[in-house]
C-alpha cells in the first residue's frame, strides 16, 4: 500500500483541501455583497431559475444515461468475460460523472449569483466589478481543479489499497473509469449547453436585432432571459465540465505512462515516484494558479484589464515552472542522475511556451488589428456570400499555425524524454527509450495543465461579465455603468477565446499520451512491450479503415452539434416573431414578452438533440472494435491482435480530425464575431450598413461553430480515448 | 524484352486506335453541323477566344513550373544520389505533363465547338441537340481515356525496352514520372479552372440576379462571357485532365502491386500477367465505355434523358464486367487455378457496384426529393444564416455513407485479394497475402476505372449544355429552343454531381492502392517486404505529426482554393459595379457591356492564385520528408527508416482528410444548390421570395465548394502519392 508520505504525496490533498478554502474564501466574499434594485433582481431571478430549470433536467437526462452505460460496463465485463471491466470501473465511472456535473453545478450557480453582484458593483466602480467577476470565475476554476485532482488522487488510494498484492495497473485502470464518467458527462454538459446558448443567441439576434431593430439584451426581446441563461449553462457549467475531464483524463493519462516508466526502470517501490510525479507537479500546479488568481487585482479605475489578467497568468506559469524545478530535487534522485531536473526543466517550459505561443496564434487569427479579420470585414461589402465564403476561407486557414505549434511541442517534448532516457538514466532499448519519450510528453502536458484553474477563471468571468451587461440593460441603469460592464465584457470576449485556443493546446498535446496510454494497458494485459503494441500500421486495411471511420465521426458528430443549432434556432426565430406579432404591446413596452416561451425551446432543443451526437463517441469505437473482432476471430483468427489497433486508428486518427475542425470551428468563429465588432467601429460603413448587415450573417453562422461544434470536439476527443481505455480488454481477444 | 503478343497486351494499342478512331468519328459528325446565325456565331467567338486565351495562358504556365520541377527532379537525384531520379522520370513526367495539357485542350476544344452545334440543333429537336452535346462530350471522354492509356503502355514499353536486364521495377518506377506529371498538370488545371469558373459565376450571380434583377445569362450582364468560358476551362478542360491523371496514376499502382505479385508468385515470365492483368482490364473497360456510349441515343423527342444516360452506363458497366471473365480465363491459369475467375468477377463488381451505390448516395444528398435538400430549404424561411447554417450540416453529414460505401469496397476486396492468396494459390506467408490483398483492391479500383471514358462524357455534356442554354438566351431565340436547353441544362447538372461522386470514390479506393505502391517501392529499394515498409505506426510522434501536417495541408488548401474565388469574385463585383454605373446604357440595352474587362479579370485571378496552392503538395512531403531524414540523421541515425514512413503518413492521413473534405465540399454545395433550385419551383414562397434570396447566399456559398475545393482535393490525395512515389528515394538513406 502506497504511503501518503512516500514521494511527497501528501501534498496532493493538501493542496485540493488549501484549494477548496481559497474557494470558500472568495464564495463568502462574493455572497456578502449588494444585489441591487428590485428590477435587477427579478431579472436575476428569471435568469437563475432558467438556468437551475435546465441544469436539473440536464442533469437527469445525464444521470439516467450514466447509470445505463455503468450497468453496461458491468454486464460487458460479464459476458465478454474481461475481468477488468467491473463494478470498480463503474463505481468509478460514475464517481467521475457525479463531480464533473457537481463542478459544472457550482461554476453555475456561482456565476449566476456573480452576474447580478458585478453589475451592483459597477454601479460604483470597474475595479469592484472587476473584482467580484473575475473571483466568481475563479471559485469556478478552483473548484473544477480541486474537485478533479482530490477525485483521481482518492480513487487511485482507494484501489490500489483494495487491489493488495495485485499490480499498481488494476489501480490504475480501475481508475480510468473515472476520466471516462467525467468525460462523458462533460461531452453532454458542453453539447447541451452550447446548443442551448446558441439557438437562443441566433434566435434573439435574427429577429431582435436584424429584423425589429432592437439593441441586444433588450428587455422587449423575449428570447433575452434565454440568452442570458444560455451564457451560463453553455459556457459556464460546459465549460467547467470540459476543463474537469481534462485534468482527470490527462492526469490518469500520465499516470499510466508513468507506469510504463516505473516498470523499465525496474519497479522497485522506490521507482513509484515515476508514477506520482505528475500527480504532485499538478498539486503545485494548482497552488501557482492560487497564488496567480489572488494577484489579479485592478489598482485603480484606470487599470487594463488585459494586462492585469495577463500579469495573473505570467505569475502561474512561473510559479508553477518554479515548483517543477522544486519538485524535481525533492523527489527525482539526482545524485544518481545529477541533470535530470534540468531536462524535466526543459519539459515543464514546453508546456508552458505552447500555451503562451497558441494564445498569440489564436489573437493573430481572431483579433480585429490583423488581416484575418479584415479580409472578413473587407469581403462584407460585396454581401453576406462573400463574407461567409471569406470566414470560412480563414478558419480552414487557421489550422496551419496551431497544428505546427502542437506539432514542435510534441516532437520536442518526446526528444526530451528520449535523451532523458538515452543520456541521462542510460536506457539503450528502442522500447525503453520509446516510453521515456512518452514520459517527456506526458511531463509537459502537465505543465500546461497546471495554469488550468487559472484559465477556467478567466474563462468563466466572461459570461458573468456578459451577464451583468445584459442585467444594467434590461434594467435601465446609468450608462456609465453600462459602460463599465462593456469594459468588462469585451475583456471577456477575449479570455474566451484565448481559452478555447489553450483548450484545444492541451487536448492536442495530451492527445498522443492518451493514446499512449491505451496501448500501454493493451501491452500490459497481453504482456507485450508498448512500443509493440502501439504499432497502429495504416497499411493495414482494417486499421485504415478505422482511421477513415474515425475521421468520419468528427464530421457527423459537427453535422449534427451545428443542426441542432440550426434547427432550435429556427424554433425560436418562429416563436419570438409569433410574440411580436400577436402581441403588439410588446415592442411599445406596455406588454412583458414571455420569456419563459423561449427558456422552454432551448431547453427542449438543447436536451433532444444532445443525445444521439453524445452517445456516437461511445457507440462508434465500441461497435466498431466488436465487428473487427469478429470479423477476425470469423476468417484470419490468427490476426486477432489486429482489432485493438484498428480501435487504436479510429481515435488516433479521430483526434487528428478532431484537432483541425475544432480549429476551424473556433478560429472561424471567432474571426467572424471580430470582422462584425471591427466593421462596428465604423469601418466599411459602420453599423447599419449593407457591410454591417453581411458580416451579421457570417457572425450567425459562426455561433454554432464556436461555441457549440468548437469546444465540443475538444471534450470528444478525450471522451473517444477514455471509452476505449476502459474497453480495451473487449478488444483483446 | 517484353513482346506484345504476350498476355494479350496487343489489345491496350489497339483499343486506344480504337477509341481515337471513333473519337474521330464523332469529330467529323459534329463539325459537320450549322452553326446558327450571326448573333449566335458572334457569342461563341466571345466564348471560344475567351477560353483559348485563358489556356494558353494557364498551360504556359503550367508549363514553365513543369519544366522547373523536372530540372530540380534531376537535380535531386544527383544531389542525394537517388539513381532511379534521373532523365526517364523528368521526361515521363514532361510527357504526362504535356498529355494532361492536350487532354484539357482537347475537351475544351471540342466543348466550345460543341455548344454552338448544340444551340443550332435545339432550334428544330431535343433529340438532335441532345445527341450533339453528348457526343461532343464523349469526345473528351474517349480522348482521355485513349490518351491516358497508350501513354502509360508506351512508356512502359519503350522503359522495360531500354532497361535491358535490369528489373521491370525500374522501368514501372520511371514510369511513376508520367502520373506524377499528369497529376501536376491537372491539379492546376482544374485548380486554376475551378477559380476562374466560380469567381465569374459568383461575380455575375451577385451583381445581374441578386442586385440588377436580370436573369441568368442576360447579355446585358458584364460577366456573362466570362461565365459561359468558366464553364468550358473549369467544368471541361478540368475534369478532363482530372480523370486523365486518375486513370494514369491509378493503372500505375495497379501495375506496381501487379509487380508486387509477380515476385511472390516466383518472378517467371509467365507470371508477368499478373502486371499487365490491370492494362488489358482497362483496354476492354475502354471498348465498353465505346459501347456504351454508342448506345446513347435518345428514341424519340419523348424519351427521358436520364434514363437514356443510365442506360449507357449499365451497358458499359455490363460489359466491363463480363470482359472481365473474357480476359480471365484468356489470361490466368484456369487449369492450375480454376475458380480464380470467379474471385477476379467479385472483385469486378465490388468495384462497380460501389460506383453505383455512391451515386446514388450523391442523388439522396444533392437532389430537391428528399430530406437533406428540402432541411435547407426549409431553413432558408429564417433568412441566409440559418440556410448557410443547414448547408454546412448537410455537407458535414454526408461523408458518413459514402466513407462507409468505401470501407466496406476496400475491406471486401482486400479480403478477396486475400482468399485468392491463400485459398486458390494457397499461400501462407502474412507477406504474400497481404499482397495479394493490395492486388484485390487493384482489380476492383480498374473495374470501376473501366467506365471513365463513359462516366467524362457524361460529365463534359453538362458544360456544353449549360454555354448551349447561354447562346440561346443571349441571342434571343424562341422560347421553345430555351425550354429544350434547359431540360438538357438540368440532366446536365444531375451527372455532374454524379461525377464528382464517382470521382471521389475512385481517388478513395485507389488512394490504398497508390500508398501501397509507395511502399512497394520503398520495400523494393531497400530489399524489405512490403508487408515490413507499409507499417506506418501511428504510434511513433514523427509519423503521427506527418498525419497530422498531411490532414493540416487540405486545410490550408482547400482555405487558399476558397480564398482565390472570393478575392476575384470581389474584384468581378466592383468592375460589374462599375460598368452598371458608368455605362447607365448597359441596363437600358442601347450599350454593349465590356464582357473583355471580366474575361480579364478572373484569367488574372485564377493564374494568380493557381500557383501557390499548386505547389503545396509537392512541397509540403517533399520537405517534411527532407527535413525527418535530416532530424533523424543527426539525432537517432539508427533509426532513418522512420523517415519515409512519417511521409507515408502524411499522404495517408492527408488522403483521409482528403476524403472527407472533399465529400462535404462536393454535397454541401450540391445540396444548397438544389435548394435554391427547389424554391424556385414554388416551394417556400418560391422565386423572388425572401427564402429565395436566403437560399441563393448558400447557393452561392456552395460554388467555390463544389466546383473549386472539392474537385481539386480529388487531384490534390492523388498528386500527394505521385509525387512522394517519385520522390521515394530521397527519404530512404
Amino acid at each position: 500500500m502506497i504511503s501518503l508520505f512516500d514521494n511527497m504525496l501528501y501534498m496532493v490533498p493538501l493542496s485540493g483541501l488549501v484549494a477548496l478554502a481559497f474557494g470558500y474564501l472568495f464564495y463568502r466574499d462574493i455572497f456578502s455583497r449588494g444585489t441591487g434594485n428590485d428590477e435587477m433582481r427579478s431579472i436575476y431571478e428569471a435568469i437563475k431559475d432558467g438556468a437551475m430549470a435546465y441544469l436539473t433536467r440536464q442533469y437527469k437526462t445525464i444521470g439516467i444515461i450514466s447509470v445505463i452505460v455503468a450497468v453496461l460496463i458491468i454486464l460487458a465485463g460479464d459476458v465478454f468475460g474481461v475481468d477488468r471491466l467491473g463494478w470498480e470501473v463503474a463505481l468509478a465511472f460514475l464517481i467521475g460523472a457525479g463531480f464533473s456535473a457537481l463542478s459544472g453545478f457550482i461554476g453555475m450557480y456561482v456565476a449566476v449569483n456573480s452576474n447580478i453582484r458585478t453589475a451592483d458593483a459597477a454601479r460604483s466602480s470597474l475595479k469592484e466589478a472587476f473584482h467580484v467577476s473575475f473571483r466568481g470565475g475563479a471559485i469556478s476554476g478552483i473548484a473544477v481543479a480541486a474537485l478533479s485532482l482530490l477525485g483521481v488522487f482518492t480513487l487511485f488510494m482507494v484501489f490500489e489499497a483494495l487491489a493488495e498484492g495485485a499490480t499498481i495497473a488494476i489501480a490504475l485502470e480501475h481508475v480510468v473509469g473515472y476520466a471516462f464518467g467525467a468525460s462523458m458527462a462533460a461531452l453532454f454538459a458542453q453539447l447541451g449547453g452550447g446548443i442551448y446558448t446558441k439557438a437562443a443567441d441566433v434566435g434573439a439576434d435574427l429577429v431582435g436585432k436584424v429584423e425589429a431593430g432592437i439593441p441586444e439584451d433588450d428587455p422587449r426581446n423575449p428570447a433575452v432571459i434565454a440568452d442570458l441563461v444560455g451564457d451560463n449553462v453553455g459556457d459556464c457549467a460546459g465549460r467547467g465540465a470540459d476543463l474537469f475531464e481534462s485534468t482527470a483524463a490527462e492526469i490518469i493519462g500520465a499516470m499510466i505512462i508513468g507506469y510504463a516508466v516505473f516498470k523499465v526502470m525496474g519497479s522497485t517501490p522506490d521507482e513509484l515516484v515515476w508514477i506520482m510525479f505528475p500527480l504532485v507537479f499538478l498539486a503545485f500546479g494548482l497552488i501557482s494558479s492560487l497564488i496567480g488568481i489572488w494577484t489579479v487585482t485592478m489598482k485603480d479605475e484606470e487599470s487594463s484589464l488585459y494586462s492585469t489578467l495577463n500579469r495573473g497568468y505570467m505569475v502561474t506559469a512561473v510559479l508553477s515552472l518554479i515548483s517543477l524545478v522544486f519538485i524535481s530535487h525533492m523527489m527525482l534522485d539526482l545524485t544518481a542522475y545529477p541533470d535530470l531536473w534540468i531536462y524535466f526543466l526543459l519539459l515543464g517550459i514546453i508546456g508552458v511556451v505552447l500555451g503562451i505561443v497558441i494564445v498569440y496564434i489564436t489573437q493573430y487569427y481572431t483579433a480585429g488589428s490583423y488581416r484575418p479579420v479584415r479580409d472578413i470585414a473587407e469581403a462584407s461589402e460585396t454581401g453576406p456570400a462573400t463574407n461567409v465564403i471569406s470566414g470560412i476561407s480563414i478558419g480552414l486557414e487557421t489550422t496551419v499555425l496551431p497544428v505546427l505549434a502542437i506539432s514542435l511541442a510534441l516532437g520536442g517534448s518526446f526528444g526530451v524524454g528520449w535523451f532523458i532516457g538515452a543520456d541521462v538514466i542510460g536506457l539503450t532499448a528502442a522500447t525503453d527509450l520509446f516510453v521515456f519519450g512518452l514520459y517527456g510528453t506526458a511531463i509537459a502536458t502537465i505543465a500546461m495543465l497546471c495554469s488550468s484553474a487559472f484559465i477556467l477563471a478567466e474563462d468563466t468571468f466572461g459570461p458573468i461579465t456578459d451577464n451583468a451587461g445584459g442585467i444594467v440593460e434590461m434594467s435601465n441603469l446609468d450608462s456609465d455603468v453600462r459602460i463599465r460592464t462593456d469594459k468588462l465584457d469585451s475583456a471577456g470576449n477575449t479570455t474566451k477565446a484565448l481559452t478555447k485556443g489553450y483548450a484545444m493546446a492541451t487536448a492536442g498535446l495530451a492527445a498522443f499520451l492518451l493514446f499512449a496510454a491505451y496501448f500501454e494497458i493493451v501491452a500490459d494485459v497481453t504482456g507485450q512491450s508498448l512500443l509493440a503494441t502501439f504499432d497502429v500500421s495504416l497499411g493495414n486495411p482494417m486499421i485504415f479503415i478505422g482511421g477513415l471511420i474515425g475521421g468520419m465521426l468528427v464530421f457527423i458528430f459537427s453535422a449534427l452539434a451545428i443542426r441542432a443549432v440550426g434547427v432550435a434556432a429556427f424554433d425560436m426565430i418562429n416563436e419570438v416573431r409569433r410574440q411580436f406579432r400577436e402581441y403588439p404591446g410588446i415592442m411599445e413596452g406596455t406588454e412583458k414578452p414571455r420569456y419563459d416561451e423561449c427558456v422552454d425551446i432551448a431547453t427542449k432543443g438543447a436536451l433532444k438533440a444532445m443525445v444521439v451526437p453524445g452517445l456516437l463517441p461511445i457507440l462508434f469505437p465500441v461497435t466498431f472494435g466488436l465487428i473487427c473482432v469478429f470479423i477476425l476471430q470469423t476468417f484470419a483468427p490468427e490476426y486477432t491482435h489486429i482489432a485493438p489497433q484498428a480501435v487504436g486508428a479510429l481515435i488516433i486518427v479521430g483526434t487528428m480530425v478532431g484537432i483541425l475542425m475544432a480549429n476551424f470551428f473556433n478560429n472561424g468563429g471567432g474571426a467572424w464575431d471580430n470582422a462584425k465588432k471591427y466593421i462596428e467601429e465604423g469601418k466599411h460603413g459602420g453599423k447599419g450598413s449593407p457591410a454591417h448587415a453581411a458580416a451579421g450573417v457570417g457572425d450567425t453562422v459562426g455561433d454554432p461553430f464556436k461555441d457549440t461544434a468548437g469546444p465540443s470536439i475538444h471534450v470528444l476527443v478525450k471522451l473517444l480515448s477514455t471509452v476505449t481505455l476502459v474497453t480495451a480488454g473487449l478488444y483483446i481477444v
